[in-house]
Order: structure tokens, then C-alpha cells, then sequence
């Protein structure tokens, strides 16, 4: 059986005006791939509703998984709950169960729930909430599209408390082996390899350090023992 | 005038699985800024021909540039350049043109233009090839496709060769402002002041770091003046 299949959305300015670098996607695939969930494909938007409304329901339709990352503080530019409602003709509104979080959490800070931190309260009303252990305001979950926060720490947190609810697969186990040939030397022995084991796959990827060149054979597959045996053949292939 | 619009379109197994942080869309976004070109989208696929040519076709009919980064190696999973070929219903196969290139630069190195090798060669028959001064294996235009190595220091290179030919844009001019407040104290003052200064994009990013809550406000626009002086708004709000 095929493992389960996910999809990112970022959402945020900062990343495509080169203002800031994508963490959260870095982090994600890992997590995802330990548990044998692939992740298929990533999408980067900007802070405009058509844009994400679109992607949302694209993504939503092609995989099992979707996660968003980014627009869910208080500010004028968070949209991402707004999106999510409309992607799927939910309404939205400010609700007891998240308003109830926010409550407690600046009451015991001394902090004022102004109308600006009541905007995190606003949550479609079919969603359930994500756990939040960071900075409470929750995230959420609306179909099969998991609405996290961008800041790094806060996602993380986010996505913990996300990947026990997830069907897993099989975990992709992966060998790397380091070859210091040109990659016009390596691909011919490393193309017959890929035929002779068509349920793994095996990517190159090329380096060029200090005049030395050479390229990053990694073989990965669900069948440790294969993986293994393929990696020494191709070991062997440039002993 | 609207700024030009391009999309971004990363290939390759490496990203999705976590092996590989990406560098490549933060240095394009960076570049793009600067030369006034709004990068609006970015999407990551795996090495999968329906995911490529798809995504190939709808970002080449909705950006007026489009980068690709990855997939134009001598191994079996390069298979970016015959995507192409599909999406845009074109021919490809061994180039003379690219052929020359390889040819004279391997002589030189004394080093054998294999069957590999020559699959750098394969440029779709439409296509205009881009200069690669650091390996040589050339990229290539396509309609409004860019198509770039995914090594860092080739795709860096080919976006200098590519940066002259493309139409820019007035220059975004951004400021950041530091605010050690919660961003929901920010939010209020921050809405009222993007609703005075519709032209400016203003994003609020927030951080946490040894106990310190609070957001560096990053004010966008073309016009210089209005700019510095919606930031002296703001930094005078919270004086």
C-alpha cells in the first residue's frame, strides 16, 4: 500500500520578498518522513485571500494531508482563518472555546484581551482546535487541512501536538553514499542500479567544495535490507 | 504600474523528503526584490513528470517569469528539461548548440563526453540556452521558463545571467521597526496606519527569544518618503 500522502501551504510576504527563510517546510519534511508520510508538494503564497482560497482547495483535493503555516496573529494581515472559512464555505466568527484559552492565558499575565488578541479567537465553526503550549492562541483543524502559526517554535509545538492524529506509512529508510567522481561518471552505473531496483529510489546530488567534485548518491525505500544491498553495489560499482 | 509578477517552481525529492534545506527560493526572492519583480508564488514538486509539466503550465500562464531550480543533471532523475518539452508540446533531444559547449569543455579537461553527459545536452528544440559559467551544462529559456541547476552556486550563476534580460520594476523599499510589545498591543495602531497608507504593504513578524516577546514591523513600497514616514508614525506610537 502506497504511504499516505501530504501537502504544505506557507503562507506570508516574508518568505517570497526574501525577507526571511522558510524553516518551517525544512522542519516539516522531516517529521513528515519519519513517519512515513510523503510529502508531495509545497506551495508559497503570498498575504492575499484569492491566492490562498485557491491553493487551500487545490491542496485540500489532491492529498490525504495538508498543513499551513503563517496569518493567524492578531494583526491586519493575518488572513489564513478568513481563507480557510471561505475555501470551505464555512463561517467564521470568534469563538467560546478559543476565547476561553485566550481568557485565562492573559488574565494570568496581566494582559489586556484588546480586540487585536481576540482576532485569534476567530476560528471556522466546524474547525477543532489545535493545542497551542507555546503561546496558546490555537491552531486548528478543518477537513483534512491543519492551520498552524509561522513563527518557528510556535509551528513546531504545533506540529507535535498534529502528528499522533496522522495515519502514518511505512518510514522511508534512507542511505547516503558520498562518491568523489563527476556525476557524468556516476549516472550510468547508478541508472542500471535504478533499474535493477525499480521499488527504491536513488537521487544524485551533486557538490563542489575546495576544487573537489563529486555528488551524494542517496538510495531510499521502505525495505532496509534492499536499501542496504543497493548501496553496496553501487559502493562496489566505485571501490 | 503594477511590478512584474514571477513564480518559482523548485523539483526535486531532496526538499520534499527534508534531506535538503533550500536555498535556492530565498536567493531568487532576494534578487527578484531588488530588481522590483514580485515573486507571488512558489511551488515544491517531486521528481514526478504529471507534477512537473502541471505545474510548469499553470505557473507559466499566471506570472510573467517563471524560474525552474533542479532536475537538469546527466542522472535518471533529471527529467526537468523533457517536462518541459511536454508542457509546452515541443520536441527535444541532443542540441548541437549545447552539445559544443560540453564537448569543448570536457576535452579540456580530459575528461570522456559519455552517454550521461550528453543527456545535459537534451534542450527542448524551441528553447534559448542560458550560460552557465561554472560547469558549463548550459540551462535554458523557454517561453517565460527559466530553467536553472539546483547546486546553489550554478542556480546563483545562471540567475546573473538571466537577471539583465528581464524587465524590472520600481524597487521595494522596506524599513523595519523593532517593537519589544506583544504583537497584540501592536496590532491596533499597525491597522489603523495600514488603512492610512493603502500604497504601503506592512507585515508584523513576530519573535520570542530569551523572554523578550515582541515584532519586527516591516513597512514595503515604492515611494521612499512614504515609507520612512509611516515608520516614524509608528515608531512615535510607541515611544
Amino acid at each position: 500500500m502506497p504511504n499516505p500522502t501530504a501537502a504544505m501551504l506557507v503562507i506570508g510576504d516574508e518568505i517570497l520578498s526574501g525577507r526571511t527563510r522558510d524553516a518551517n517546510m525544512y522542519y516539516l519534511a522531516g517529521e513528515l518522513t519519519k513517519a512515513g508520510i510523503d510529502l508531495k508538494e509545497v506551495r508559497v503564497v503570498s498575504d492575499d485571500a484569492s491566492a490562498i482560497v485557491a491553493a487551500v482547495r487545490a491542496l485540500s483535493e489532491g492529498f490525504d494531508t495538508v498543513v499551513t503555516s503563517g496569518g493567524i496573529g492578531p494583526t491586519h494581515d493575518d488572513i489564513t482563518a478568513d481563507c480557510i472559512a471561505e475555501a470551505f464555505g464555512d463561517t467564521i466568527d470568534i469563538r467560546d472555546d478559543a476565547r476561553a484559552l485566550l481568557a485565562a492565558h492573559y488574565e494570568k499575565a496581566g494582559t489586556e484581551l484588546n480586540a487585536a488578541r481576540l482576532r485569534m479567537a476567530r476560528i471556522p465553526s466546524k474547525a477543532t482546535l489545535i493545542d497551542n503550549p507555546v503561546s496558546v492562541a490555537p491552531g486548528f483543524k478543518m477537513e483534512n487541512v491543519h492551520v498552524m502559526a509561522g513563527v518557528p517554535s510556535v509551528f513546531q509545538a504545533m506540529v507535535a501536538s498534529m502528528m499522533p492524529t496522522l495515519t502514518g506509512g511505512q518510514p522511508l529508510i534512507s542511505q547516503t553514499l558520498r562518491i568523489v567522481r563527476g556525476e557524468g561518471d556516476i549516472a550510468g552505473p547508478l541508472g542500471v542500479l535504478a533499474q535493477k531496483y525499480p521499488d527504491l529510489s536513488m537521487g544524485s546530488y551533486p557538490f563542489q567544495k575546495d576544487g573537489v567534485y563529486g555528488a551524494n548518491i542517496v538510495i531510499r525505500g521502505t525495505d532496509e535490507g534492499a536499501v542496504a544491498t543497493a548501496i553496496a553495489e553501487l559502493s562496489e560499482a566505485f571501490a
